[in-house]
């Protein structure tokens, strides 16, 4: 026998039209219907630490999810959901709101922006299909009330591994603390690790600062939420289609971004970030970007570093600051820039919220699939300008998270083996060190597992 | 030299992202601006108390409004506008949000729901294009923020002439007061006389129940705002593109309806609800319906009643109930169909918010153009089921209140002499009787001015 | 068979200590009480105009209020109860916190300054008495919520006559409503008249600026309340225990005074505050005083402005402006001052919201008993200096409002005939004419009795 | 040369009379001043982990605190402040707050009630004394606007030792959060450890149930504010003067009462209340009490469950529940039991955030002042009844807590060595064990210093 829980929609959700109750049930298709169960369950599952989705999927193969369609909207059905979601036979608020949230974005945002798109857009028109997915990017948000914030210049993003040592944890938890007591919101990717504790952190900065309007941001994607399941302090959840959509997500409603320890997530989200910076049409754009971890990560720090300055040379490197063992001087340099970044939106009539002057080309807008074929066909040459080579190592980064993390990847490599890299020796072997020192230092999984790569660097 | 004034957008349109921008500057045709124009003009002299639009253009000719381009968004700007909406050089918050409601209904939801049109109607499916008015109507009132009340059954619509008697005035004046007291919110066409009065009422009623939260919706349409431009009270304002959207709004948003004296106006909205009520798919409707007005105004209803017998017969009688010199009367009357009201939404699983279930056919949801051929031809025979003839007799009064206020039919009435309407003898007779005890009441137009008939019965 | 009504406690009186409920119950004498159920009654007749206590309180011979000890702290049980303060067998959530104020003002407060009384006060110590009732007044205000404002300088305190003409009380409202578009909130004597009309203006002003914080204070005494209940606008009442106390919290919580046209009160209230502000220690006191009427009321001004120049020299009428016609020039002439107000409390550490530095002779706060023989006995010659004379004028007005509307006052003139009054004859003639201008105008009473003078002037 | 800051007040004591401030900056004694000093430090240290307030004490000896008087009421002057408070040189808003509750509290409130002491208390009349006592501390929590709360019954009072091991603080976390997840608010003594967890729990526990209104209660008293400053977490401070009244508050302030392993004063804790529960005017008292560990802690409540069981007997056995290794089971039972708790208070007409039916015996409230000389007569012995045996067990324990960390205590013990108890020899033994079982486990102080008993067991 099944237990069920029939659940009253909330925020935007809990206001649908006939119309839009009857696309919501007949447009998902049944593979993305699956999709949405999932990220249901991973949500049902907030705040258990696992990063093996299969693992969490096959204790629950008899969860389901239904939508309940009423004459005033919609309603979903939990079918054997996760006990550890309930207190008292009640599911607990945060996590009702969070499968709205789900709904929300999975079909109902997704299905809107079908519409969109099948009016919008001819093949050939490439510069309205950047133009309509910022656009796409920012109803997700605003659907999300994520740009409303009345005290404007606050939110700051911060990007760093899931599996970090202790030590590490701690050191994120400070930064986040000492920014909260500056007011300041946290982003994050919203599962654990670097994306848990800088939310930990500031709440309790918040707090001291009996500042009770905090905001603890998660922006995720399908194919990662359930290996990294946001955190129990997350109290804005969106889940953006894909990583390129998620990234535009994060820097455009950034107002400041700090980088934690990581592995190749982390690398991703740095090189996409410096693609862009670089970008001439980005040269006036004023985003503080910090590098900080504990006192003795100075190596990893400086390893990243040469990194940067061997593949995109000394102009990227002045895009960001290294900050080592100083948890109040993180929070510091980001209040001090935080006037001048308020100004540069001002005087340039843009949002406060959203940054819409950067420009993001559309070679890091569009959906980079990785495969055996699109990997191995990747041009990781140190030949091609440092902005083209930025989103070709964004992506060969992307695909290895995927490789290690996302089911899809996952199918992928157990079906046909490691993704094959191959390129410039020089740059071959630098990324090669890179890749092996984050095995190394165990950032590629949760602890528990043993780390067996996904790709293999053809030097 | 001019005057012009910035105003940073409010509500939902302080969100807009630069497709959307894009979208509002250049969907408007030069006709269509125009009329946006005027709009903006009638709300700018909200409280003015004049339904003769002619001369409030005249006063203010060299009025515009542009929509200024920003990354961030739009901005209005005000050219010479009126200065009875500004204190100390700053426009009023009240007149600020009505004109960004405006700008919202008229430019941003016209833009948004062409597409919906352009996507989903075709030509034949009649069914389809129902349910699209419908989520239209919803959609207008969702972005208006006009169906979150989290106090649900309490909208009460009151309709009732623009130019009403001073003792009259004061009677609605009552009806609002003993309203407010209950904790009724209140919804009218948001123009002078009828529309006002139960606002101001329940606005004390409000204030002595300590009571903040007082909602006072006004729904109008572009070609009569200018007439009737929004009193001091509303503090929703929402605009439907015709008559007969705005009609559909009123009676799915609202939890009972009271209809005070009125003229052409207010015959066409008792006629348009009962014309609902007596479907057969509208039979388990629960939609309480009270004429009231002073002691002295028996007579006036009586009239109406008798009219309604004879045209629609008993079953359409027993929809309504008349009550006279009884303020507190009317109130108790709707406290007590309050919670049977609440309980028939939860029990059809419809929403506390909007009345989903209500059929509305066709006929009464697309608009109706009154010409002189189209007056002309409708069918006035009373050899018609009740349904239909309701629909007519609608139509009909429909085109005399445009005949005398709104811009588009005073002109047609300037350039080709008064609608010619005919049909049954015995009906035409009873039609004449009652148009023209509204004018000998003086319910045509304000006082002022000497009313000349827009029609012309041939019995 | 008597009604009752139990009342649970809201603000300050909601949580009593049971020492606390013990005292209440126990120390009101027999007299005290009665005057305590009168104030509950005139309550409960809150907007009911009529300034005839001896009226009101005959129709309610059967109403009676217990004060209810529970373990928890005390309710209020209404006898017989006017029907009008109810709905639905409700009482009216106003007026029940009004009921409330009265309990706090008259009964708790009551005992716990006779408690300060006891022990701070010896019968020689003047100086200390002065502070002493500063204290009480500031400590009533304070538990009433009254000084917790967070947006300062902005309480307008609005005087004038409870009997005046519609055009007058037209103007008032006029003044009210500029006021209130301003941000300006109002605190009147909480009667009919000049003491609504502002107050209902600037709900309306309020309302159109989004302004959901509006206030409206009242403050009363006990012998007054009665013959001017409290209007319906009221939100924060207050009753102080006499007139000058009254006074007192009127001008220490005010950033601006406005007369209207009254009559002996009216004058009262000015020559009180005339007698302050030329005080040498107010020297550098900055408060705004407005008279102000309607166009035609321009003599009005000028026959007091010649009097208070023929009494008190052109140094008092150096302290006032006159604005006749011009409501919106009333409310600018307010709000340029606000911002040195602002400053002048700044840089005299003095609170927003409680005009701590203003000097208040004893003679002012000292309460004035008008009796036959101590209105005899007023030095009312001009050859003493302007300080004296204002507080001599301002005792003998005080007196005359008694006779005419005070219980006690009353019931003196009754027994006793009217008060007789001599002094200087050059200024006991200017009394006489000013005296009997207000009879001829109508000031001294509402409409509906012929006003019998309660004084004689002994020319 | 040296640092201040000037603070303005916030809460209660930005509302003060002159007179007041004057009463306020005359009051204090040196020696009263140099405690409210000392607590004040202890508050700037807000979240630092040390119970040695000499050491704390010797680090900031230049600190210092001066009230400065204005016209509108007093602000705080910080003399050399520790710089941990500060955070861009601005302080810490809940830091603020507190030190305004000490201010308030330690000077405001004591001067107050020093007038209440003299007006109404007679040595010889004990009745009354109760009652102003239990008057205070309940005017304490009022006016630290800790009974207007909204939600009742959800009070939780946590009580256990500052001085505990890792599993059993992260077991207090887990019972806060699953108290928190219930909608419980939760009330410690404020310092660390069982003071702490409880509400970092519950604090979470809130976050995910999007309840924005937790409260973090701390009832602290001069004498050890010191040693156990205020966590991060405590968002309403209140401090007693004495332990008596801190007991009396914690008691009648509760909905439960959950005691965690601890050490003396845990003890004193239990004993007190054990004592008033078997007192038989308080045989109908509805208060849930709990007593929880971790799993591994089942011998330590057995320990104390034999000592009562040997000194008080099974019928005090029967007011507490042990439960150990289930924090949600320890939730559950509160929440099983809050209807009860409610409808006790309904029925008995007490109110729901004060619990005034509650007899406490005078020999519970009045202060027991613990000198060699009263330590050494306390009456030990067993023939006794069990409510005296608990009163004077209970103050055995508090001359204990003093000795160990309450300034004053730790100099009598340096001066003049422990304390030396005497008393029935099978009663001795029986304490000596459990004192010893304490040292040994490290409860009788903070690690890093080695323990030494500031009392002797005469067996």
């Amino acid at each position: 026998m099944s237990n069920t829980y029939q659940l009253n929609p909330v925020g935007w959700m809990s206001q649908l039209s006939q119309l839009e109750v009857n696309q919501l049930a007949t447009s998902a298709s049944a593979e993305h219907y699956r999709v949405f169960r999932n990220c249901c369950l991973a949500v049902l599952n907030s705040g258990v630490e696992q990063d093996d989705s299969e693992a969490l999927f096959e204790q629950y193969k008899d969860f389901d999810v239904n939508l309940v369609r009423r004459e005033r909207g919609v309603k979903m059905e939990l079918v054997n959901p996760p006990q550890v979601a309930f207190v008292d036979g009640k599911l607990i608020a945060g996590v009702h709101e969070h499968l709205f949230a789900v709904l929300r974005d999975m079909l109902y945002m997704s299905s809107k922006h079908q519409m969109y798109t099948e009016l919008g857009t001819s093949p050939n028109n490439n510069e309205q299909d950047g133009a309509l997915i910022t656009h796409m990017v920012f109803d997700m948000l605003r659907h999300a009330n994520a740009l409303s914030s009345s005290e404007p210049s606050n939110l700051i993003v911060c990007w760093g591994g899931h599996s970090i040592r202790i030590d590490e944890y701690k050191y994120t938890k400070e930064v986040g603390y000492e920014l909260g007591l500056r007011g300041f919101n946290i982003c994050t990717g919203c599962g654990p690790g670097a994306m848990k504790g800088p939310m930990k952190g500031a709440a309790i900065g918040h707090a001291k600062q009996r500042n009770k309007s905090g905001r603890y941001v998660g922006i995720s994607e399908p194919s990662i939420i359930a290996a990294e399941p946001p955190n129990a302090i997350v109290n804005e959840l969106i889940i953006m289609p894909d990583i390129e959509k998620r990234l535009e997500a994060f820097v455009r409603a950034s107002h400041g971004i700090v980088i934690f320890p990581g592995g190749v997530g982390t690398a991703e989200e740095l090189l996409y970030l410096l693609g862009l910076l670089m970008h001439e049409k980005n040269a006036d754009q004023n985003i503080p970007l910090i590098l900080t971890g504990p006192e003795d990560k100075k190596e990893y720090f400086e390893a990243i570093d040469a990194f940067i300055a061997a593949t995109l040379g000394p102009k990227a490197q002045q895009k960001y600051q290294i900050i080592v063992g100083d948890a109040p001087g993180v929070a510091n340099a980001l209040k001090a820039a935080k006037q001048s970044v308020l100004e540069h939106r001002q005087n340039n009539g843009d949002s406060f919220n959203f940054n819409w002057r950067l420009h993001i080309p559309e070679d890091f807008q569009r959906p980079f699939d990785p495969t055996h074929e699109s990997m191995a066909k990747l041009n990781l040459h140190l030949d091609q300008d440092p902005g083209s080579l930025a989103a070709n190592l964004r992506k060969c980064f992307s695909g290895i998270v995927a490789g290690n993390v996302k089911a899809e990847g996952v199918r992928q490599i157990q079906k046909q083996g490691p993704f094959e890299l191959s390129g410039d020796p020089v740059l071959m072997k630098k990324m090669d060190a890179l890749l092996q020192s984050f095995v190394a230092q165990g950032r590629m999984k949760l602890p528990g597992s043993e780390y067996r790569p996904c790709y293999r660097v053809k030097v």
